[in-house]
């Protein structure tokens, strides 16, 4: 009796499905299963949806968020020329930001943080682009949104003295408590920089 | 300020990805920001995938089972022929019985279970077919290998009744522990029918 499997379309789809991101070998079977028996698979909608995506996205010129131009929505916005620019390590880390409200400047997406141990250096990150942006966008600010880890940690020094004979004051966001964090649950790290961090409400300061 | 989001080509293939079984909206968003900004993405090599599995996959005519011509590979394998079949709910079904190497008939998926609370009756399902088939093919055994619940249990039943003129034995797969199960964490039901499935060890029999 020979051994008998899914014919072989349906294993390289398979294959394919499981590259992505979360996807393990029974979801990508499951996900085959389902794509290649349902009424309601609908594959050539997905497959149009991947080709327009992947032929009309593409990074901003500018910021590094995704385009469909050589500009983003963002830059593209004339109220937020002349801002703050809010430098974040990946193109991702853009939305949640601006979700938050809070932020009506620019962002700057350096493609990655310093990190010897893989390799990566100032000349792998957009740091030349960000200087040349500086002097050109004139920014009130430059935001330091990266993470709040060894990495991110020497990223921002480095910014900080990159960017420091350009005269644009640079801050970094603020580490803490996360909201609805109790102190019992904080590691010592997170308190240290939570006490470090403290802001006044009283008075006339510490 | 206007507020942003992805575009929108990228929020159309998140939609699409959403209606993917076992991926929520953040792995939804998650996967198509690796689609459209990792340099390993290779959109083409999944589209091609999907096109080609959409296109060359159908359902065996005989059995029901995933075929690239009009009949799948279990069904032209003609060592097959004239043994038992095995009667599963879906497509599906079939590998997993398939893998185990203790089978070595044909199949055929009946594309469902009776299940009169979904409106699912007996003309719904692949029965006829299974009838024609037992005529034509003269099986020396019909294998149920239903779900283990109410419905499977009324399509169990309904079967063996439908297919008792036709002469051919009708057994169904047993019920019992499963595999590595302690008695401790057997509900009722299944002790019950271990009880009443036992098999004889020593002597004539019960």
């Amino acid at each position: 009796m020979k051994p008998v499997d899914y014919p072989e379309p349906f294993q390289q789809l398979a294959r394919q499905l499981r590259r992505l991101p979360s996807i393990g070998p029974r979801s990508a079977e499951r996900i085959a299963l389902w794509l290649t028996s349902s009424p309601d698979a609908h594959v050539e909608n997905l497959v149009e949806a991947l080709t327009v995506a992947a032929r009309e996205i593409r990074p901003c010129g500018r910021c590094g968020f995704f385009a469909m131009g050589s500009e983003c929505a963002i830059c593209a916005d004339p109220a937020r020329a002349g801002r703050e620019i809010c430098v974040v390590e990946t193109a991702t880390d853009i939305l949640p930001i601006e979700r938050t409200g809070f932020f009506s400047g620019r962002y700057h997406a350096l493609g990655g943080r310093l990190a010897p141990l893989d390799n990566v250096g100032p000349e792998d990150l957009r740091i030349d682009a960000l200087v040349a942006r500086l002097e050109d966008e004139k920014p009130t600010e430059v935001i330091l949104a990266l993470s709040a880890d060894v990495e991110g940690e020497a990223t921002a020094n480095y910014l900080a003295d990159i960017l420091a004979p350009t005269g644009v004051p640079v801050s970094r966001i603020a580490q803490g408590l996360p909201a609805g964090g109790g102190l019992e649950h904080a590691d010592q790290l997170t308190l240290q920089r939570a006490l470090a961090g403290r802001t006044t409400l009283r008075g006339k300061g510490i």
